[in-house]
């Protein structure tokens, strides 16, 4: 069994329109245009499976991530085909949800986040592609 | 252009055998069985498109990644068709390589590493699947 599919990783950046160009360059797919998050206090764009991330601002909580961190990865989203009946499975099984209900997310997609606590150090972004 | 495919996202952890079951809970596939790669100082295994990486000392890079870090994603891995092509082109284009060559890595595939100095924070793997 293969399990969940990869959808993509996110990666907090400084500069979305800075970073753009090496990423371009290696992963060979053009950066999307940037969509503003402002609920999470975040620009996003996508640069073939990698989504990149900059803060709105350095209070945010990727601007905190990246004032600790650096830049790098923030975290990996897989796919799931019914977004609330997974985050009810987790739930039930103990995991830590950051969204206990669906939002809306990057593209349109409704997204949830699993704490990195009960993952063993990843935060995980479960997407469901709509409609 | 999608540009390149993901292959999988590698995390480094303390203890595969510890942290195997989480993954297998989330992700819903099973840990595959413990390679061990001596010359690398690790253990891994394959939670579907997760690689579990644990270190095989405490003063091997891994070892070292999650005394700083703590356990959590290590690396972002694309699959290539052909890894020599493309560590010639990124040589060309003035990536700074950890692998100028392909090498033999897990599950019998050729591997190299492109540091993240030059791609703003994440240390990508490049994986050619055999033969």
């Amino acid at each position: 069994m293969n399990g969940l599919p990869l959808d993509h990783v996110g990666v907090a950046v400084p500069s979305i329109q800075e970073s753009a160009a090496t990423y371009e360059s290696i992963i060979g797919a053009t950066c999307s245009a940037i969509e503003e998050l402002p609920e999470q206090g975040v620009n996003i764009a996508f640069v073939g499976s990698i989504e990149l991330i900059e803060p709105r601002s350095s209070t945010s909580p990727v601007g905190r991530f990246l004032k600790s961190r650096g830049p790098g990865v923030h975290h990996v989203a897989y796919r799931v085909s019914d977004l609330r009946a997974t985050l009810q499975d987790l739930n039930t099984r103990g995991f830590q949800l950051i969204d206990e209900e669906p939002r809306l997310g990057a593209r349109g997609h409704l997204v949830a986040f699993v704490h990195p606590k009960s993952t063993g150090g990843t935060l995980i972004e479960l997407v469901q592609h709509g409609p």
